[in-house]
C-alpha cells in the first residue's frame, strides 16, 4: 500500500531528499511544500530560489555540483551584465534566467505562484506535486549585528558572514497556505522534514498560519541537516553557534521537538541518540550525506521505512 | 577644419552610415541621434531597438549578416523560454539580453534614457555622441488594415505583413528632444539624414517638438534608403507603396524636400537625377549599398565632401 507523504524543504539538501523520496515511492502521491521566504526581486525578475533548485532537481536539470542553477549552463547574460556594470552578485544563468523571465511574466498577467510552479511542473517532467508554502509573499529578514537584511543579500552578497541574533518572516502572518498544502497534509501518511535549513528554510513554511496546526495529528519525521558538527551546506551550523546552541543533530531535533516523532541522523553522530530519544524522538541512525543519485534514494527509501514503523508503533 | 555632423538616425542602415561617418570624421564632433518610437517594454525589459543597434555598431560588436543584435551571440535563454512556452517572437540573446537588463535597472533607479546611453557608449568604447530623440516615451503606432498595433508587433511579430495605412507617434507632442539635441543640431555645420525609414525611423525623430524647426537653417543632406525600388532592409518600399506613392528614392526625397539641400542616390537611380533637382535638392550619385566596412566608410567620406560642396554652393 503506497503511502501519501508530504515533504517540507527549503534548499540544495532538501531537493536531493524530496528526489529520493520521489524515486522510492509513486511520485505522484508525493507533496512538496516548498519554502519562499527567499524569494525577491532582481533586475526586474520574480527570483524563486527554493521552488527553482526544487524544481531543477525534480527534473534533473540541476548543476550537480553546484547545488543551486542548472547543469549545462552558460553565462554570457551576466558577463555581460559585469561589463556593463550591473549587479553580479547574483548569479543568473543564461538558461535559468528564461525561468524568471516567464515566471515574472506569468505572475505580471495575474496567474498565482502555485499555476506558475504547476506549469513549469509539467513542462519539465516533474511527477511529484510541487507547492510554494505560500502564494502570498513572505520575505525572510536576518537580524545580524550588521542589521537587518533580506536573506539573499546575508546569504550571497554578504556570504552568510553577518553573525545572526534572529530572523524574520515579514508578510507570514498575512499570508495563508498555497491552495493544496492544508489539503495534502491532512491526507498524508507520513511528513517528512528535509534536511534544510530549520532556521531558515523549514521555519518560514512551519510559520504560515495553519501549517504547524496541521501537522500535530501526522505522524512527522525529519532528517538532520547536521552532520557531526557542520552543516553539509550553508549556514546552518553557524547560526546554532550564534543562536547559543551547539550545531549539533540534537540541537537541531530539539527546534523541532514539538512536531517530531521521528529523526533521522548520521552514523557518526549515533551518539546523541539517547539524548535525542530523550525529547521524545525516535531515532533512526544511517549514512544521511547525499553524495549521489543512489544515496538520494537509498535515504528516501529508508524515510519512507521509518514512517512506516512510527506508524505501526502508533498503531496508525 | 573638421565639420560639427549631426545624423538623424534609425535601424540598421542608418547604424551603418552612422559608423561610416565616424570612421570619415573625428568621431567626437559626430552627434547622431536616434529614434526611439520603436521602443517597448517586453518581458519587464525596456528594449530600445534602434539604439542598440547604433551602440553595437559603433562599437563594432554588431551582427554583420543580421544587422541587429550582436555579433557571438548565443541563445541558450530564448530556447529555454520557448520550452516553458514563453514569447519568443522577440529574439533576445544572452549578451543582448545584458544590455536591456541593465537598462531596464538604471532607468527604474531615476537615471534618464540619455545617461544610460551614455554611460553604456562610455563603456563599449564609442566615442561619437549618441543620443536618443528624447528622453520621454513616444510610441510609434502603424496604422494598418489589421487595426492600429504597436511597431514592433507590426515589425517584428507580423513580419510587416499588414497593409499600412498612416502612422501615429503617441506622446510625441508631449515629448521634448533629449537634452544636447538641439544645441547639437544648433551647433551643426552639416545635418545627415541617415538611409533610415523615413516613415517610422526618421519621421519620429523630426516630430519630436523643436527638432524640425531647428534643422531649418542647416544643411542638411539625406542618403536615400532605397535603391532601385526596393529598400536595402525593411518595410520602407511597401509602405510607399501602400501609401500611394511609388518606391523610389525620389519619393524619399519628396518625403523630405522641405528639409533637403542635397540627396545622395545610387548610380542605378541616376536617371532620376533631373526630378529630384526639380525638388529644388542637389543630387550626388554613387554606390550607397554598405556590403561592407568599407563601403561606410566612403559613403561617410562621400557625405561629408558632398555636405562640404552644399556648403560652398551656398556660402556657409
Amino acid at each position: 500500500m503506497a503511502l501519501k507523504v508530504v515533504a517540507l524543504a527549503g534548499g540544495v539538501g532538501g531537493a536531493k531528499l524530496a528526489d529520493g523520496l520521489a524515486q522510492a515511492m509513486p511520485a505522484r502521491d508525493l507533496t512538496i511544500v516548498v519554502n519562499t521566504g527567499d524569494d525577491f526581486d532582481h533586475l526586474g525578475l520574480r527570483i524563486c530560489p527554493d521552488l527553482d533548485t526544487m524544481v531543477y532537481t525534480l527534473a534533473g536539470l540541476a548543476d550537480p555540483r553546484r547545488g543551486w542553477g542548472r547543469a549545462d549552463e552558460t553565462w554570457h547574460f551576466l558577463e555581460e551584465l559585469g561589463r556593463l556594470g550591473g549587479p553580479v552578485w547574483f548569479r543568473l544563468g543564461d538558461r535559468d534566467l528564461a525561468l524568471h523571465a516567464e515566471r515574472t511574466r506569468r505572475l505580471g498577467s495575474g496567474e498565482t505562484l502555485s499555476e506558475v510552479t504547476q506549469h513549469f511542473c509539467q513542462i519539465l517532467g516533474v511527477e511529484a506535486r510541487v507547492l510554494p508554502m505560500s502564494d502570498q509573499p513572505v520575505e525572510t529578514k536576518v537580524m545580524t549585528e550588521d542589521g537587518r537584511m533580506p536573506f539573499e543579500e546575508y546569504f550571497v552578497a554578504r556570504k552568510w558572514k553577518p553573525v545572526v541574533k534572529g530572523f524574520l518572516f515579514e508578510g507570514v502572518e498575512a499570508s495563508s497556505p498555497a491552495p493544496g498544502v492544508l489539503q495534502a497534509i491532512q491526507a498524508a501518511d507520513l511528513v517528512v522534514l528535509c534536511p534544510s535549513n530549520p532556521w531558515v528554510s523549514l521555519d518560514p513554511i512551519l510559520a504560515v498560519p495553519g501549517i504547524r496546526e496541521a501537522l500535530h495529528p501526522r505522524p512527522v519525521l525529519g532528517v538532520s541537516p547536521i552532520i557531526g558538527n557542520q552543516a553539509v551546506k550553508g549556514p546552518a551550523a553557524k547560526m546554532f553557534l550564534e543562536m547559543g546552541m551547539e550545531p549539533t543533530a540534537y540541537s537541531a531535533a530539539a527546534h523541532f521537538r514539538d512536531l517530531l516523532q521521528g529523526w533521522v541522523i548520521d552514523n557518526q553522530d549515533g551518539h546523541l541518540e539517547e539524548r535525542i530519544t530523550e525529547l521524545g524522538v525516535q531515532v533512526w541512525v544511517s549514512d544521511i550525506l547525499m553524495v549521489d543519485d543512489r544515496d538520494r534514494r537509498r535515504l528516501g527509501a529508508e524515510a519512507l521505512r521509518f514512517g512506516a514503523e512510527l506508524r505501526s508503533m502508533e498503531g496508525m
